[in-house]
Order: C-alpha cells, then sequence, then structure tokens
C-alpha cells in the first residue's frame, strides 16, 4: 500500500525537487498537462519586460545587432542542442513545428532526388497514429508535387520495420506518440531507413526536454519540435529544427526568405543559400516569444536529462501503481507502454467516459487532458511535478471513478 | 524660411499629437526608423505581463479555449481589416511574412492550374526591385516546382504593364517599394492583371498602417504584411495575410498544418480544408508576441487612416522642403517620388557616403536607416512623429553634411 506519507517523503529526498520553485504555478491545482503547454517560468515576466522596455522601447532598431535579434535563433538553438545531442550549429528555433516539418520533409525529397541511386524512391512513410499535422505536411507537400509520391501510413511500431523498404524516400516519425505515450526506438528505426537508403526525420515534439534524446548518437538525418511543452518556452513559441552538418549543404527547400540567404543585407535579387544552418530560416522572428525560449532552457542548464528521466519514470510508475491501488476495479485501460524502453513522459489511459471524467477531474484541479477516443493523458514533467502531486491526482481521480461524479452525457466541447 | 516656432506652432496644431503620449520613445533620440520597426505602445508591458502572469501563468492550457488563443490570429485579423479595405473573416494574423508569401503564390499558381483557361500560364511577375524576400520566395517555390515558371523581373514601375502579358499566371508586386519608398497604382495594376486573367498578390509591409488600402475596392487577390513597422506591434510579431472570401474555398497551399483542418481536435488522419480564412493557417501561434498586435491596433482605433495620409504628407513634404532649404548644395539625389499619389511614408535620399553619414546621424540621435546603395532612409510615423523631429533631423544632417563629420572610410556593418 502506497502512502501519501511515502509520496511525501520521495519528495524530500528527490533533487530535483528545489527547481519546481522556479516555476509560477496556480494554487491548487495539479498541473499534469506540462506534454501540452509547461509551465511558465517565473523568470519569463522579467525577461519580457527587459525586451519590450529596454531592446524595443529603449533601443528600437538597434536591438537587431546590439541585442542579438538577428542571431538568437541560432544562438537559442545552440543552447537547445545538448537536450537533443545535436551539435553546435546545427539547430535553429524558428516557425512553427508544421512549418519546421514542411523544410525537413522538402530538404529531404530534394536531397533524394538528387542522389541517382535514390532519385527514383516514390514513397513516404509515417503513422496512422502520428499528431496530424505530420500527415497533413506530408499531403501538402504531396498535393503540391502532383502527388508524386505514396504517402504510406503504418498502422503499428512494429508494422514500421517491413513498411521501410527499397521503394521508400523519407521516413518522418515521431519519437514520442502523443496520445499514446509509446516512445518508438529511434536508433534501430534510422538504422533500419539508412539500410534502404532512406532519409529519417524525427519529430520530437513530446521528446524534448522530456526523455534523452541523442540524434548524433542514432546517426538521424533531420529532427524538428516544439519548445512550448517540457521545454516551459510559453504559449506557442517557436518551434526547433535540427540540421545537422552533413546535409547542411544540400538542405534547400522552398521556403527560401531572406534569413536563409547568404547575404541577406547584400539584397540581392536571387537567393544564394548560405549553407549552414541559415538554410532552416526564413522570415523575421517573433522576438519576444522567441527570447523567452531561454527562461525555459535556463532551468534545464540546473541538472541534467538523464536525472529528468529517472525521476519521469518514477513519477509515471507511481501513477500507474496507485492507478492499480486505488482504480482497479474501474474500466481504465493503460495506452502507454509498461516497458520503460518505450515510454515517453506520459501516461494515457482510455476510458469510456474519458471526456467526462477528464472534465470532471479539471474542475476538481487536476489538469489532464483529453484526446480522441476516450483517452486522458497525464504529463508528467520532473521539473515542477511531485510526487505528491501524482498521489492526490490518483486519489482524486479514484473518488471521481467511485462515485461517478461525471456527467456521463457531457457534449464534448472544443478540446486542447 | 521655415523655422523651428514654425514647426512647433505645426505640431501644437496636429490634431495626432496626442496620440504620441501612448509610445514610449526614448529620450534625446529622433525616430525616423518606425518603417523598419515600430515604436512600443506604453500598453505592451501591461499586455505581455497578463499573458505570462495570468493566461499562461494561471489558467495555463486553458486559455487555448478560455483565453481565445486559438482564435486570436482571427480575432486580431479582424481588427487589422479595417486598415487595409479588408472585410470580416479575410484576415489572420500569422506566421512571417515570408511564410505567407509563399502560401499566397502557391495557392494563386494552384487556382490558376484549375482553370482550363489560364492553367497552361507559366509567367510570375515582380519588380526586381522589390523586397528581395519576395523574389527568394518566388524562386523557392519554382525550383520546388521543377523550374516551370519563368520568373520575369521587371525594371521599373511603367514597364509593368507591358510585363503583365498574356502568360502571366500570377503578379507579385509591393505597393510601396522597401528602399526608395515609390507606391504602385494598386487599382490599376489590379485592372490591368485581370485584364489579363492573372492573379495579383500585394505585399504591403510598407503599406498597412502608413498609407490608405483599399483591397476590396482594388478588387485585388490576396496581399499579406507585416504588423511590426508602421503597425507597432513589436519585433518580429506575426504577419498578416488576406484572403478575399472569393477566393477561400479555392485557398490551398502546401503549408497544411492542423490549424487549416476543418476539425482540428477531430485528430484525423487526412487534410480537410476549413474552406474559409483557417485556410490561411498553419500551426501554433507565438501567443505572447501574436497578442501585442493588439496593443498597435488600439492607437489606430483613436484615428482614421486618412488624418494619418495627410499628416504623414505633411512631415515628408516638410522634410523635403528642409532639405532643399538647409541641405541644397549636398549631393543628396531623392529617391522617392514628388507626387503625393506615388509616395508612401518615407523619403529615401542617396549620398555618395550615405552609409557613414546614416552612422553619424545615428551618433547624434537621429534614427533612420541605411539600404543600398548610397540610400538613406527615413521614416515617417504619424502616430508618433513630430514636426519639430523632422525640423531637428534636417538640421543635425545639415552640420553633419556641412562639417563633413562623417567618416567617408567607414566599413560597411551589418545593417538594419
Amino acid at each position: 500500500m502506497i502512502t501519501l506519507s511515502h509520496c511525501i517523503d520521495l519528495d524530500r529526498r528527490d533533487e530535483l525537487a528545489p527547481l519546481r520553485e522556479q516555476f509560477s504555478l496556480p494554487e491548487n491545482t495539479i498541473y499534469l498537462d506540462g506534454n501540452s503547454l509547461g509551465a511558465q517560468p517565473k523568470a519569463a515576466l522579467k525577461r519580457a519586460q527587459q525586451i519590450i522596455e529596454h531592446e524595443w522601447g529603449t533601443d528600437l532598431i538597434q536591438s537587431w545587432n546590439k541585442a542579438g535579434w538577428f542571431q538568437r535563433p541560432l544562438t537559442l538553438g545552440n543552447e537547445l542542442a545538448p537536450l537533443i545531442g545535436a551539435a553546435q550549429d546545427e539547430v535553429a528555433i524558428t516557425d512553427s513545428t508544421s512549418v519546421n516539418l514542411f523544410k525537413a520533409v522538402a530538404a529531404a525529397l530534394h536531397i533524394q532526388k538528387q542522389n541517382p541511386a535514390t532519385a527514383a524512391k516514390r514513397v513516404i512513410v509515417t503513422e496512422r497514429s502520428n499528431f496530424p499535422t505530420d500527415i497533413y505536411i506530408l499531403e501538402g507537400i504531396n498535393h503540391f508535387l502532383g502527388q508524386s509520391y505514396e504517402i504510406r501510413l503504418v498502422d503499428s511500431p512494429e508494422a514500421l520495420y517491413q513498411a521501410i523498404d527499397a521503394d521508400v524516400a523519407v521516413v518522418l516519425l515521431t519519437h514520442v506518440n502523443y496520445r499514446t505515450g509509446y516512445m518508438l526506438d529511434m536508433p534501430a528505426l534510422t538504422a533500419h531507413a539508412h539500410q534502404h537508403q532512406a532519409l529519417i526525420i524525427w519529430d520530437l515534439c513530446h521528446s524534448a526536454g522530456a526523455v534523452p534524446v541523442d540524434l548524433h548518437a542514432a546517426h538521424a538525418d533531420f529532427a524538428v519540435g516544439c519548445t512550448y511543452k517540457y521545454l516551459n518556452a510559453g504559449p506557442g513559441a517557436p518551434a526547433f529544427i535540427w540540421v545537422p552538418k552533413k546535409h547542411q549543404a544540400q538542405f534547400l527547400q522552398p521556403l527560401t526568405g531572406w534569413w536563409a540567404h547568404r547575404s541577406p543585407f547584400a539584397m540581392q535579387p536571387s537567393f544564394a543559400a548560405a549553407g549552414d544552418i541559415r538554410g532552416a530560416l526564413c522570415g523575421t522572428q517573433p522576438m519576444i516569444s522567441l527570447s523567452l525560449v531561454a527562461c525555459g532552457l535556463d532551468v534545464f542548464k540546473q541538472t541534467t536529462m538523464e536525472k529528468i528521466r529517472a525521476k519521469s519514470l518514477a513519477l509515471s510508475d507511481l501513477f500507474i501503481q496507485l492507478l492499480e491501488q486505488y482504480c482497479g476495479s474501474h474500466p481504465l485501460q493503460l495506452e502507454t507502454p509498461l516497458e520503460h524502453e518505450r515510454r515517453g513522459s506520459q501516461i494515457s489511459i482510455a476510458h469510456p467516459h474519458g471526456y467526462a471524467v477528464m472534465q470532471a477531474l479539471i474542475a476538481r484541479g487536476v489538469i489532464g487532458d483529453y484526446r480522441e477516443p476516450h483517452i486522458m493523458r497525464f504529463g508528467f514533467t520532473p521539473l515542477y511535478t511531485s510526487y505528491q502531486d501524482v498521489w492526490k491526482a490518483v486519489h482524486i481521480l479514484a473518488d471521481i471513478l467511485d462515485h461517478k461524479k461525471y456527467d456521463a452525457n457531457l457534449e464534448k466541447n472544443a478540446v486542447t
């Protein structure tokens, strides 16, 4: 029997526990949705004030050089790089994940077309259960290219190996599934793709800052991801894109804005690629939202991804154990793998009235979210989630289920 | 002889003068670069604080619905619409100008291909002197489409009429030239393009908030523009895109992110276009930078574009008159048309040592900027530029030129 006092004791012994103080969290709330929107670092407001009052208000146009606005997508990219196993000058923080996906897919297809050995390949592989925007972007590119590719949607992680065959030009996979929390085997799938001369793009939206990622160790080709989930960069903060040095010279994609030009201020009437990580840039970036990415990253510098991972697994293991202990009699279906190697930093559980139960939880201050069909998602963010939080969340869930304190007829609203 | 006291008198009688108080401007500075980065509305800091502390910090994930984050690109688009002659539900504030240009050009090419009467057209027209990103984006799209189009770069505004002929699919023009301040005749060029069954896209980066624009009166097809210049939305704030209702159902472009889906939260594995202005969206937007767009727009609500235009012309006329009066003996070349109908809200003057002279001006607190070759740009932003500012700026310029207080051998740095 796991008790609250046991969880309090775990918190007392938790080396990461003091980091919670660096976040502003609402009172009477157990926030288990950092996998969707990370909490606010307390440093964010002061940083925003500095940018608005000083960089924008006082220095105005001069801040492009003086404050390093022009370089900021790359300087912040360099700060993020260690969290995903990227080298310096390989990461840009810019645009949205969807736009960055577009760049990576277009560039990968272009590279394959340039190589006589791969030019004829006409299949793009992804998972049917991938986050929809990944699939939509593939559809958008394919439509633009006259439907000249087959988009092969694969129905299970196991089936990926067979689906990635000699016809495949590009593979686009999300490392940790947004719905189930299933974590794919990045090194194995990358090696498999390369055996078939396919290029592989990893979507790290649910990985960066959540699980250790080593893109170089896996020999991956490209990666994208968002900063506003586990990286706590703020709502809709610009996303990142990783282009390793091995591909930078050939990284050509259609969003050839002036920030990707070799000499943007020469104002030349013809595009000339920078040939480095700037090739992943397009146009002017939202400097206030972009700058706050630093506040989230600063917290990560105080610990390691290994320590974060250890606590993440401890939190999600505890959650599962407490579910068994307190909610074992209810029709809950664990959608996330028990196996550590295959688990991200969230736990997804299906319940026939998942939507209604989640609304009841939210009304009681336990903030998770809902995804079709029937799935309640609970994110565990070791920088600010405590063991007590987990105990209290399950305790409230048990109360809601035991006493049917949810409206089984509740109509679904727009869900986030 | 125009005196400082005459200018002080003009300020006293200026109906817009009180609006200057709503902006935070640095002391001892004459800011004539609002055409590059608009000044900071004093309301911006408080608004940022509300978003960071309350919407992000306290309400967290619930703000997507509760605070209207999901709708914000469109609600703010509706606020901007009247400034450019757009109707409600036709403007989105999202992504960068470069990315929005890409969407508009791709969608326009697609529409032309669908129409048997225009499907064979293979020419895209723009000006060689256009802001480079506009040309680069055309090149990027064309490269992606296997170089199947000719990009026709036109060398003068007058030559546009002949260049837009029966072979032209799409015309992309910047209403006010970034370098010279020359304003094209939007209604006439739009009518000419339509006579030849070409679709026309207007880049309003140097028009929105600077000069009256009436997209519907001109029967234009698409428009894009940025919010961080005359609209004072903050450094790199998201740009806008205008898709009139007449084209919304056919507005298909390759950046088909989930925000453009008919039911984004149904999480369907196949894209289904919303068929309305949401078709111009792609992915999640930088909510803090985006939200501050409202602070800039709020100032515009207190006056009219006609009053702004009248003061803009009065300011730039005064600048020209004072240049003649005080700097007539120096080799200054006016690059901006004297004709009001063809003039934006900036004055560009060439000088053999334009770069060095501009650096000397900046050192003396007169902030303009420099563009290749030899051009000094001075932006006039009626919401916060005074007649006295203009007098003082020219007075300082005259002193610099009269006494050669600039370093003719100065090497060029990265320029903004």
